[in-house]
């Protein structure tokens, strides 16, 4: 990286060994439900609590990446986590389960990508062999903790999000097949004065615009290098809000290659999702379980992966407070 | 690091160019009020809320930090930021006024050297130049979100910890004056089944102890190779407990050379902080301004630092979980 960038360029690729996807039965009603590799018929998982269940979801996700890589749990060198819940306990106890040396994060939304980018930079420098980088997130656990009591049943405007019940992990190696990390661009806090948190595609499209536009400007390129881009989970709100920004900014994305993983893993419309999908497991079970399976078919050689995050807490709206946000941003190519 | 280790050991060893240091009231009545940068004298700092004064804590450490290196917000590359707060707040709002690329981190108290240690290792392979690390914590908002009302005055056990208002950042870079990071030792989830969050410090001695062990062990030392080892925040009740594991494990340490820094930032018997300091500034502030000052002198040349991390959330609690712990640790050499 030189002074003035923010994206990390790997010359050894790091290589995205194997992934492991669950997610949860509306997920598993969605147009990818196919892609994941498992589809819970309920949320609750047998588990006396959404939070032991949401563990479960990341366990799991990690447990199938683990032996789809056909490796064992010896094998991970350093696990990379982090979630929505406070404390980030999902990560940590599952952290707890697979007994490896921890890094806890915390990016909001944006966790899928940051945990992937520090995995990557792990083994792209030689620091570690083989990393894991896993996020989850829960309905039920994440509407409780920022929202509201889950059984009130309250309404929403049609600006809010559904979170993404599900958990995405991938095991990065330094070799070996699978696609390869060719490049991380770190999100910088972008805060432009939102605080309506029944909003959040809107409070976090100007980061993700920030972000792909540094990743493009600090490697060269064009977007029309990419065969896609999606962002996070901006969905019907501010994906479009991103697609204007980035217009007016000069850098014209067509509507075919420029996604966005809230919009891609429901049917907006058919479902109750108001503007579509959120949550840290939205942009990981998307881009681990539908986009590597697309590259895997050779339908996609490069894409660009930005992940959005909303920084807020429930005390920082109380008191107040905008919407701080960020995008981390990894580019694969197979 | 090789397989089965858990230490990054820095060929080229980056350098705190500069650290800053700020703390409350009661850090400035106690032993080592004179290593620090800033002593504020009154926990408010003339803030309308508690999370605000934690906020400007770590904003004002950040910028002392880089005044002392003689630089500008604009050469920080990356800040690499945590605390203790849900959705660690404080330093994301920090990461919005320093305004240089962010990544989020959570490791509870052990955050001071998670977030030393991924600095380091960015500028050690290259991927950034000059890297802040930092971190806070604030007395009133940890007790009104882990435990009870600030305004409650509730009764404390003498196995408590008092949370230490402050915060400390370290700017690292890869060539300049300053002590050096030669190693980090990343660490593992331990849980040992105590459910008491009033009695921290037992619950991560045993992580302590896995740590020092494990750095030892991969760096093929003895722990008479370093001046100092000190842990986190185990204080009176858990660094004893360490203290007895070391030894029984076949690693004594000797009393005047195995410290804790939730033992050092208080006079302990005089002032009122039950078994001692914790805290995510506990031991960053202890680091960057008392023991690096010390180092300075020429009176340490190597030192371990092992920052322990009690990682339960209140619902983890609630839920009957016992507490999951860590603790990382960083070789600094002079």
């Amino acid at each position: 990286m030189k002074r003035g960038e923010r994206t990390w360029a790997f010359p050894t690729p790091p290589v995205i060994l194997a992934t492991g996807t669950v997610v949860g039965p509306d997920e598993g009603e969605g147009p990818l439900a196919a892609d994941f590799d498992l589809v819970h018929p309920d949320m609750e998982l047998q588990q006396p609590t959404w939070e032991k269940a949401e563990r479960l979801l990341l366990e799991q996700a990690v447990d199938i990446a683990i032996s789809n890589a056909k490796l064992k749990k010896e094998d991970v060198e350093l696990f990379v986590g982090g979630d929505l819940l406070n404390q980030i306990i999902s990560s940590t106890f599952a952290a707890r389960t697979i007994g490896a040396p921890y890094i806890g994060t915390f990016g909001a939304c944006s966790t899928s990508m940051e945990t992937l980018a520090l995995a990557s930079l792990m083994v792209a420098s030689g620091a570690a062999g083989k990393v894991l980088a896993g996020t989850s997130s829960h309905n039920c656990t994440v509407e409780k903790q920022f929202r509201y009591p889950t059984e009130y049943g309250s309404q929403k405007p049609p600006t809010a999000q559904y979170t993404v019940t599900g958990a995405g992990a991938a095991l990065v190696g330094a070799s070996g097949d699978g696609p390869k990390v060719t490049a991380a661009t770190i999100g910088k806090v972008v805060d432009l004065g939102i605080k309506d948190p029944f909003n959040m595609g809107a409070a976090m499209a100007p980061a993700a615009v920030d972000t792909i536009q540094a990743h493009l400007q600090d490697l060269g390129r064009e977007p029309g290098d990419y065969d896609l881009i999606v962002t996070g989970d901006l969905a019907g709100v501010g994906h479009p809000i991103a697609e204007e920004l980035l217009k007016r900014n000069g850098v014209p994305l067509e509507q075919t290659t420029f996604r966005d993983c809230g919009l891609l893993i429901y049917d907006v419309g058919r479902q109750k999702v108001q503007a579509g999908g959120s949550g840290c497991a939205c942009s990981a079970v998307v881009t681990y379980g539908h986009l590597l399976k697309r590259m895997k078919k050779g339908e996609l050689k490069r894409i660009l992966v930005a992940a959005t995050g909303a920084l807020l807490s429930p005390l920082s709206f109380q008191q107040g407070e905008s919407i701080p946000c960020i995008a981390h941003a990894v580019s694969i190519e197979a």
